[in-house]
């Protein structure tokens, strides 16, 4: 049920023509009321044309309406592509009946090309027709570019549900602010007030989606929304037990998530988990993390099954965070490979380490108590074949 | 001739039995009297035990024998590594009859396991007795690991002589402090100050290394060396015109190197030269070009001679340096592909480009006057293949 199994939300997906391939590809996600509302984006130079609208009627914290168009990614669009943003936003606007500053739109797909509005003047009316309390899987599928299938997590919180989907395959190393194309989209029906959602956001959401590497190449049009209808009725949760709980809850989302977006990353057969503890802060953790997660050199020998925790110390020594080599421990799954900085010879245990579809890399800094995860996957040969081939 | 082209310099290389090739992995580099030397190493947290015990000889700014493995990269090996490069210096320099602190030694290979000193202590006294004026081919061959060629280039400012070589195909993205496993070896018989000579490292040769970009994973043992014998005679050289033509013919030879070095590099098939200007500051033109060269979505659209200009945005916007979109203008070959910030429809031109052998990319941030060209290469099933087969 993704998106809509939270109560307040209805959401539709439908093919209006954007992709070549015919297959869905505008989602649009609607609360019954106002929604306050939290995000993140990408912290690209260059964002997209939808983010720079986006993050401009995110500014009061309540959403209405959000519009997923997947083919064209409307990013190096200049001028024009701002005002297509723009007519996009009064188009569903007006569809659905609410102010245009109420409507959060995102693109995904190749960069360049427009976004035919035509298109999509034709295909909004049926869209918002099509809005079903069921309709959550048509919009997680709809959002999809080289994805292999939809990914969607629930959870519940007390009386609090929590949904959501993601999209991303590629083009995946968030590094968002206080986040790739990995678009995410989070609803719960909890009443939550603006100030904690965006605590939430900041504190739960991004360190789970900014410890996501695919390709180490973030997007222009990376987006994380999460909408709270209230809808599940209750006091308020502004702080304490009841937003820690909630919180904890939109985490887990986040990290199942996460953890099917680089299960279907492109070309990936293999998910690389980093496990990251004992450093001094979590930035540092999820620093060194990110920097073995997204290594080329650790994900071909993850690749090729190829025993090399040498490369497990080159990236970790590249992290740009400072390292105690004595008190740095490394093990592959259950098979310690460094101890206190010296890489143990390679025996029949970590061979078989490396034969899970799962590769867990755990590494302790022994520098502090802080730590983080961050979520991987090898490079083969059919990522390069996925993008020598992308546009043609 | 490389590195013994310059008067005052003698270099040998053999075969000491590192590699399980058979292939030449001791390289022995010696100047007839004490040099002036400044360096720069990699800003691993993790360096290896050569860089940790060279940066210490080389803080008097004199070095005298350059002695270099190749096969084990003796780092990731702790307490022991360090003893171990200890007890190589101090067998260089019974050798060779010099100071131990004269002697600077530098490892490329296999990150763990120990250099197996047993053959070293045997190797070097035949390789001291190999040293010759015309040896820098065979220094320039033993250094390699992945190379597939030597990478070997001279020059003269004036009266004086320069060569160098340098080794590298992957885990390449030097970011040395004031530099990859590359490792590159400079020589001159120009008599020049010790700060003369640290100036022109900084100033001249960290710039063009920490613009090369294979992997983006920088190695535990990137070094690069810089040695003055003076053997050309003459009067110091400590600024001035002086010291600029010389640093103008080293950043020259880098250059050469560094062009060899991705052309060469693990799988690569094309090279990238990026080429970023009207930047605020060189940094910020340097950010951009790494960004764009070691971008994998550029790099395997490169290789797929696809044309997917919305990439070198997507590259240039993850730069982390600020850029005004309507300012930017980036051109493949001579085709222009993004106008203010706008991706221009692909053409047969833009087509044509990408067929070269060389691809080259320029980038006008329209924010100042500062350039800076990266070096790198495409991305292809050969960088896979080597790289998931490396250690087995």
């Amino acid at each position: 049920m993704s998106v809509t199994f939270p109560r307040g939300f209805r959401a539709a997906g439908v093919a209006a023509g954007f992709k070549a391939s015919g297959r869905p590809d505008l989602g649009l996600l609607m609360a019954e009321a106002p929604a306050t509302a939290a995000a993140a984006f990408t912290t690209s130079a260059l964002p997209a044309a939808p983010v720079i609208l986006s993050r401009r009627h995110l500014a009061d914290g309540t959403a209405r309406a959000v519009a997923v168009n997947s083919g064209q990614a409307n990013a190096g669009t200049g001028a024009h592509g701002i005002t297509d943003a723009e007519e996009t936003a009064s188009i569903v606007a007006e569809a659905v009946g609410c102010d245009v500053r109420e409507v959060v739109i995102c693109s995904t797909g190749v960069i360049g090309p427009r976004v035919p509005l035509d298109r999509l003047r034709a295909a909004i009316p049926p869209t918002v027709r099509s809005l079903a309390v069921d309709g959550g899987p048509a919009f997680a599928e709809a959002i999809l570019t080289t994805d292999p299938r939809p990914k969607e997590a629930t959870a519940s919180a007390g009386p609090y549900r929590i949904g959501g989907c993601a999209k991303g395959a590629g083009m995946i190393a968030p590094r968002l602010a206080p986040l790739a194309t990995m678009l995410a989209f989070l609803t719960t029906d909890a009443p939550v007030s603006r100030p904690a959602l965006g605590r939430i956001v900041a504190e739960r959401v991004v360190p789970v989606w900014n410890g996501v590497v695919v390709d180490d190449c973030q997007s222009t049009n990376d987006t994380v929304l999460l909408l709270a209808s209230g809808a599940a009725g209750g006091d308020v949760i502004d702080g304490g037990r009841e937003e820690a709980a909630l919180g904890e809850a939109v985490e887990g989302v986040c990290r199942e998530l996460a953890h099917r977006m680089v299960a279907d990353a492109e070309g990936a057969s293999t998910v690389l988990v980093v496990q990251v503890e004992g450093a001094r802060s979590a930035d540092d953790a999820r620093g060194v993390g990110l920097a073995v997660a997204g290594s080329s050199l650790v994900k071909t020998a993850v690749f090729g099954r190829d025993p090399n925790p040498g490369r497990l110390l080159q990236a970790a020594g590249d992290a740009g965070v400072a390292l105690d080599p004595a008190a740095l421990n490394v093990s592959l799954g259950a098979v310690p490979v460094v101890d206190g900085g010296v890489v143990l010879p390679v025996d029949e245990r970590v061979r078989s380490a490396l034969k899970e579809a799962e590769v867990v890399i755990r590494l302790d800094l022994g520098a502090g108590s802080a730590s983080a995860t961050a979520f991987g996957c090898d490079l083969g040969y059919e990522y390069v074949r996925i993008n020598a081939e992308y546009s043609t």
